[in-house]
């Protein structure tokens, strides 16, 4: 199957049963989620970038950390504000530094 | 940050709020996560595998998925009995092709 050039995977503290309360949940995961596919529908990237929510990756104080793969670039203390840049980054291949962990 | 060497997510079906219901999770995605959990603590990988698990990725057909990045490999239909031969594979760098999506 064919991959994504582009796995964004973003911490929803999701706890694997029951209820979401972690500390990237609280801090806006779901809003820099819905930006991200907002993104990335905008920009046609559907076939090119895949978002996925993650359980909690143990980061709590960097969050909210955005991890892409496999370019294994990990952003923490993201906003949604952040996601344009993000997203324009991915497509000129590059890397913000600011929110590099 | 040092990234892991491995990173082993599993899809755990979760949804963004609230329960946990999909496919790969009710096909054992915890199971999967646990036995996974169990291999990287007694083969002493913790500072080389993480695992996470992630919302639903959309392959329900050829769930329990798990993925591994940044090696981008993809696999399908996973049992907790095929953890073991996963994480042998990775120590070996090699990829179990009755599995790959």
């Amino acid at each position: 199957m064919e991959k994504p050039k582009y796995h964004v995977f973003v911490c929803g503290s999701a706890r694997l049963v029951g209820e979401n309360k972690g500390f990237c949940l609280q801090k806006g995961a779901i809003d820099i989620i819905q930006n991200f596919n907002e993104e990335i529908q905008d920009r046609g990237l559907d076939s090119e970038v895949m978002v996925s929510s993650t359980g909690c990756v143990g980061l709590c104080s960097m969050g909210p950390v955005v991890m892409i793969y496999p370019q294994q670039i990990w952003y923490g203390k993201v906003t949604s504000d952040d996601v344009e840049e993000i997203v324009d980054a991915l497509e000129n291949g590059e890397t913000i530094e600011r929110l590099v962990i």
